[in-house]
């Protein structure tokens, strides 16, 4: 999965932050109608779980035939301004048209 | 993935609530400890990316050699007291010694 999810371009990811669920459903559709033939959603920490709604509205509501390609979990290493590093969960789920 | 966990039996997992990520850590570390031989945790809404975070440490931290054996994500259907219903995501990663 990671192998995949590695080759596809930058250029196809939709990260996921503070802003509303339904932004990121938007995003992740105008990808696919600009052409992309898989999506990847990428979340760190607590938005997460905001990552997961996006792929199951966009699966159930808006793209039926859509595909869960994969779905991969690691952990990350972030450095904040101070230096001191502090390790966060993230995911990212592949949807495949 | 999804009938391979189905016929798990359910006593292997383990539910995110509000407690510590730790506590569920150790849940997870005491059900294999026990003999179980895979170990579900669950989550539902905002908890999710606790799961994954329980998930991460457990085999960063506490059991190497564990493997990632699947994670299926699926919208869940609750209905409150008062008769409304409402859509949550959820999440299930499945661990396996």
């Amino acid at each position: 999965m990671a192998e995949e999810t590695a080759i596809r371009k930058d250029e196809n990811v939709v990260y996921i932050g503070k802003k509303s669920v339904m932004a990121y459903v938007l995003a992740v559709i105008t990808q696919f109608n600009n052409g992309a033939a898989e999506v990847g959603i990428k979340a760190r920490g607590k938005v997460i779980s905001r990552a997961v709604d996006v792929a199951e509205i966009v699966r159930n509501r808006f793209m039926p035939d859509a595909k869960l390609k994969g779905i991969v979990i690691k952990t990350e290493e972030l450095t904040s301004e101070d230096g001191t590093k502090a390790k966060v969960s993230a995911i990212e789920i592949t949807l495949a048209k």
